[in-house]
């Protein structure tokens, strides 16, 4: 039985709930009880090298809203990324933006709306990504800063999108432990963004719950699967720097990265009706233990190679993670950040209409996603039971320097 | 300067975060950091003399379901009724649906879905409801068993209902203190009543937070005000017994209350562009603090014939608080249990589609919900900012005896 990664992390002292993790470097074996308390009320920094909200630890609630931007001014949109800039941090650091509450002016609309006040940070980080289409803008003029990696996403096999939940000029995806908390970073950065962007598509999302982040149990999505065991930790800098990080191209995407969205939207009800077996096999793993078929614990590599007594391989063919893993795709991985969701009944279909808003993070969108999707998209088994019906592109600068803002080398 | 309600709670020895209830009766006096443990993983009975969700302290999270009956067979909307008690049992004691997970049948689909696997019962409450329709049916044959007080909800002022959104045989208010637990205890009753029911509508909300749980501070809705303040406390027997438990009618309902909700869209975007002293005095309250306007504490009375330095009253005659007062409806009250909701995007308006979820529990809606409605739904200046857009009525019965169902003395 090979060594988990949680008995390493706990040998080397390294407890995951133990980490806590700034924008700019590591707090490694910290005291495990104080994290714990810290964990859901803690503020992370919103400047550093690279932007919060990617290798953060996973936050139990996100808030993502895509917009479409109004102008085809440079400088309205340097304002706008100023001014978000500045919001973000006093958001991320648990204060109401603009004016404390005691002095505000009661003949003018508050500057904050005020549902966060009295809430801790609760971990809040707010990052910021921008389409490849507002490189086409002419009044912009950013094409010739356009990155060679910022493509729109080609057609990819499987494809079911609703363009009104796909794309946009420019990305705010809020993360934190309290689901009040996110809503008010979005809705106070549209409110702001008023006449200069508009709210295109967003999504609620709800990830690991309190528990789970406490025991940094993986979390399950809503197929009862463990989801995100072999994903990359955002502790592990070396592959963080490998896979995830930007270091090359124009000088704005230094530290960044490129985040590509995906509604995924789950069958659920095609999923309940398939037996156990069937489950355990389109995925590759056990339902209860998260261990891949033909092994034992959740952290167990992948048998890849095994064959079982009737000559099949004991993880199928087609089973989800043979296909999505690191060995059978040279070596090729992304930093996945999802989230489930909800939104109500499908009407045409009279069943919860749920999934996964999938996030990933790469270097290069598309030897990493494209690639890894071209393959999923035809092959995988899982393709009976979700269909990818929204879809963005967005490239994340790296973080804003103290007192400046994000996107700044990319619009001064 | 009045006594506050935490200041009197406090006295008594009775720390609001402290009052563990159960379905059948009260933990009081328990002791606080205890209790502050146990709040967010502990588990609340499923069998009482009340059914529970209703005078249970608010949990963090709902995911509310309505149902379409697609039979007229009383013996299996019975069967429907006993299949989900005992399975509402089960997911509140934290365990799950069926065969417990290592002894499964790997051939046949999973009894239960797998989500929740793993995670505490997190206070979880399932509370039933049955909509007026099924008294309709001749199928059923339960229109001699119908309570006077059980008629659809009439036109109100101000409503603009879809009907999409709105009403339904049968109702599900699942409350818990994570989100992935709601989610999975909707989602699992609607794969058990497949056949029998179809849902026709289903809202997922936020509330208090873990941090406002805890503190037992008042949450605050979307507009950034303190909303509940003077909500009916479910400690208070008394006035529970005089406004909510039903002690009249048929048997069934006996120990009962009757459930309003409502689908209150908060339009954002106008609220925000008001000043801080209108969004005062629509309410009533100071919007950090939550002080009656004239006062300075959230927890003292309303000020109602307190005339400022022009004559006018100090909360105006519009205000919400004023017109929602028990002591302007001639001693009236309500139990809330409302959630913020967002749902994304509003595309024909470009902002976020959110507002309030609104619960209310009560002996007889004619005299306490509607009988209030009318009045708000004309002369409350918070209109301006609110649209109705969904509605519905359910009686809920009292709560199953051990090893029965809830419905029983309905359905038997």
């Amino acid at each position: 039985m090979a060594l988990t990664r949680r008995k390493l992390l706990a040998s080397a002292g390294i407890g995951a709930a133990g980490v806590g993790l700034g924008a700019g470097g590591y707090l490694i074996g910290h005291d495990a009880a104080e994290a714990e308390t810290a964990e859901s009320t803690g503020s992370v920094p919103f400047y550093g090298e690279h932007q919060a909200g990617i290798a953060t630890p996973v936050q139990d609630r996100l808030h993502f809203a895509s917009f479409d931007l109004e102008t085809e001014s440079r400088a309205e949109l340097r304002e706008l990324m100023e001014e978000w800039s500045v919001a973000a941090r006093e958001m991320t650091e648990g204060k109401m933006i603009g004016t404390p509450a005691g002095s505000r002016d009661a003949l003018a609309p508050p500057e904050d709306t005020g549902e966060a006040f009295g809430l801790p940070a609760s971990n809040l980080t707010i990052t910021f990504g921008f389409g490849p289409s507002i490189f086409d803008r002419p009044g912009l003029g950013l094409a010739s800063r356009r990155p060679a990696a910022l493509k729109p996403l080609p057609a990819l096999p499987g494809d079911e999108l609703d363009g009104l939940e796909s794309d946009g000029d420019i990305c705010v995806q809020a993360c934190a432990d309290d689901p009040q908390v996110v809503f008010h970073a979005v809705r106070n950065l549209a409110r702001i963004g008023r006449g200069t962007v508009t709210m295109r598509w967003s999504q609620l999302g709800f990830g690991r719950t309190s528990t789970t982040s406490r025991s940094q149990e993986t979390p399950r999505n809503l197929f009862g699967m463990k989801d995100g065991t072999a994903n990359i930790k955002a502790e592990d800098g070396e592959a963080m720097d490998r896979f995830v990080w930007v270091d090359s191209g124009p000088a704005w995407m230094r530290g960044g990265s490129y985040l590509v969205t995906r509604r995924i939207r789950q069958v659920l009800e095609v999923w309940d009706r398939s037996s156990l077996r069937d489950q355990e096999e389109t995925i590759g793993r056990r339902k209860y233990s998260g261990a891949p078929l033909g092994e034992e614990d959740e952290f167990d590599p992948l048998p890849l190679e095994e064959k079982g007594m009737d000559g099949k391989p004991v993880i199928p063919a087609n089973a989800h993670v043979r296909l999505a893993s690191a060995q059978e795709n040279g070596g090729v991985r992304i930093l996945r950040r999802g989230y489930s969701f909800t939104d109500g009944v499908d009407e045409s279909l009279g069943e919860l209409e749920a999934g996964l808003f999938f996030i990933a993070f790469q270097r290069d969108p598309e030897k990493q996603f494209v690639a890894l999707q071209r393959k999923l998209g035809v092959h995988d088994a899982l393709n009976e039971y979700i269909k990818h019906v929204g879809s963005a592109l967005f490239a994340v600068p790296g973080g804003a320097r103290p007192d400046g803002y994000v996107g700044e080398s990319l619009l001064s």
